[in-house]
């Protein structure tokens, strides 16, 4: 039943169908006082989001634009950055810094592996000079989940560097106080642990971001934060954007913000452990380093030298249930299960059912049917 | 009746019911065969309404991120451009150009005057190494339309110079083939004549234009067309898009692609008329020199010092209509109608008697009330 297809990718992710009706409703004119007062109260609820006095300012574009932006307004040309790069998407800041000129060094870990913050430790020690840490704290392409914390306060103890982080699929999912641990920049985009449709990202900026910002020489216009903020701080925006997103977005927070933001991090927490516990019980392989798996997506290895994407069609045209392939090197080797914002206990009985039933039908479940939804139903009946 | 208020400003523009229903679909992966189907059949209906056999590629932003892809995708630091600057856009693409350290020229005229294209052609004869000329078309600032054509065919016969243009309210306006018209690169905005919400935004590309590409230094990532291109021709975007937005971006090319382009066409210069002659029966003044009012936008400078804004403000709050307020200088001086995208003859009755009443209202209605209504009614059923 291909109209009944679910998602469980990291992203596009479900929306909740307050939230469709939303997007779905006739645009109004983005300068009107009526937009104004969303641009106020979803501005309000992203600072909640993101635990943060600082600002957060939305662009409508992908999340790569976010991240970019991050990058061009706080640094400059030949500016040394340290990049971590554990994934397909720590690769493509470290293409962006390069694209700007930047000079970079990279920290690099097996994809699997998680970034080691020692190593940080060393480079931030022996150079004043380098000006910006730039990390994935939830590598969407492994499912590992870096040590931010970590890393931002070894950060925050340098005299020039600031952190920029992509928090893309960890905002919304885990707890990301950006204050309290003193992030800088944090990028994120909407079709993620927000729960809505894709097309509109997010910046965070720190006070410590817009002093770097005074310094920045790189060029920029549509990505330039100095529009963003002087717009927003007019509850307004620089450029026409998304008007029906918006209507979407401020939905979507309400609902985050009636959830509220433990029982978020618990859900997600309980989903993935779930998932981890299940995957283990029918004796496949979880790709991340135990302990290190993402609160957002689960990369799992197949077992018997079963082709990954043959496990993914198989739930797609089957349960109508959407999962991920492997990015890059890792495509067939593993399929990857998005357990990312609205999703609940059902979801995750079901994606474990359908695991099973596609290893089964291919001969290769070497347990009896129902011993991966036992252990995840033990998890989430007794969490 | 707020809950009743439909849009007569430049953008966001009406929008169909079936539009907004594609809008309100629950999002589908973006890298699944059947996003690619939707991007094959878009990229088609974008080129049969460019009229090229060039590129178009869409990206996830406003118009201006479009317009500055053109700029920054084909130029390099240094390069002499000429930018035409008679209204808000065309200086919004001279600081454009300043960012990436181009060295601009501009060719200005006042506010309401249209482009001179004599003045291109000097420039153009007495320089080999002008490498792009940047004009916008329909100037949605003033309600001007500068002449495209005349300023493109000169651009063609330069040797090194590429012709961009901000089509961002004359395409599905106006026809603009770029093809037979030598166009090298078109920015458009979705929220204008496509009929559907903002946030997503297209830049068409022509051989020529990629020529260029192939010597451009100005650092970019998020807007290098590039990836877009290299994306396009499999059918997919090189980040995450806007996915209900090309839900309804199919729906809308499809309904524009039912209604024609002549008829498209025919329809605004039918309602461009009859507001015009509206405005004159009732004794206001045309901002626009006349024989150069744009297809999409009127602009009107209302009699007796009256406040344009207190003409816009009672217009809206009594017949729930949103006309545009003037810009920058302008602000108070005029006020704009837009008849740009899903508007028909019903509209265009309605904010001719809506103006009629405020004037009446304020007491400076020089003309028996339904003059105006009279002579737009005469140009939309002789027409």
């Amino acid at each position: 039943m291909k109209e009944k297809l679910t998602l469980m990718i990291p992203g596009p992710t479900p929306v909740p169908e307050r939230v469709l009706k939303a997007l779905g409703k006739h645009p109004i004119g983005h300068r009107s006082p009526e937009f104004q007062e969303i641009v106020k109260s979803t501005t309000n609820l992203l600072k909640w989001l993101h635990q943060t006095k600082g600002d957060v300012l939305t662009i409508t574009g992908s999340g790569t634009a976010a991240m970019e932006a991050g990058i061009i307004n706080t640094l400059s040309k030949g500016d040394k950055v340290i990049c971590g790069e554990n994934g397909k998407f720590g690769e493509r800041w470290v293409k962006v810094a390069k694209a700007y000129g930047l000079n970079v060094t990279t920290v690099k870990a097996k994809w699997g592996e998680p970034l080691d913050p020692e190593s940080f430790k060393n480079l931030l020690n022996k150079d004043k000079d380098i000006r910006a840490v730039i990390i994935t704290h939830s590598e969407t392409s492994t499912g590992v989940i870096n040590n931010l914390e970590a890393i931002s306060k070894l950060v925050k103890s340098h005299e020039n560097a600031i952190m920029i982080a992509d928090c893309v699929t960890s905002i919304g999912a885990c707890n990301v106080p950006m204050d309290e641990w003193s992030i800088d920049v944090i990028a994120s985009g909407s079709q993620k642990g927000y729960r809505m449709p894709p097309g509109l990202s997010f910046v965070a900026m720190s006070q410590k971001a817009w002093e770097a910002n005074e310094r920045s020489d790189l060029p920029k216009f549509y990505l330039d934060l100095r529009s963003y903020k002087k717009a927003a701080d007019k509850n307004s925006n620089p450029y026409t954007p998304g008007v029906n997103l918006y209507f979407a977005l401020e939905e979507a927070l309400k609902i985050m913000k009636e959830e509220g933001l433990e029982a978020i991090f618990k859900r997600h927490n309980r989903h993935m452990q779930a998932i981890q516990e299940a995957v283990n019980a029918i004796g496949l392989t979880l790709f991340a380093k135990e302990g290190y798996g993402s609160p957002s997506i689960t990369s799992v290895i197949p077992n018997n030298d079963i082709n990954a994407e043959e496990i993914r069609k198989y739930i797609k045209n089957k349960f109508d249930i959407l999962i991920a392939g492997g990015q890059d090197h890792l495509k067939g080797k593993v399929f990857r299960i998005g357990h990312l914002g609205f999703i609940n206990d059902r979801d995750i009985i079901t994606v474990i059912a359908a695991l099973e039933a596609s290893l089964d039908h291919m001969g290769v479940l070497n347990k009896p049917l129902g011993t991966g939804v036992a252990a995840a139903t033990k998890i989430l009946i007794n969490n």
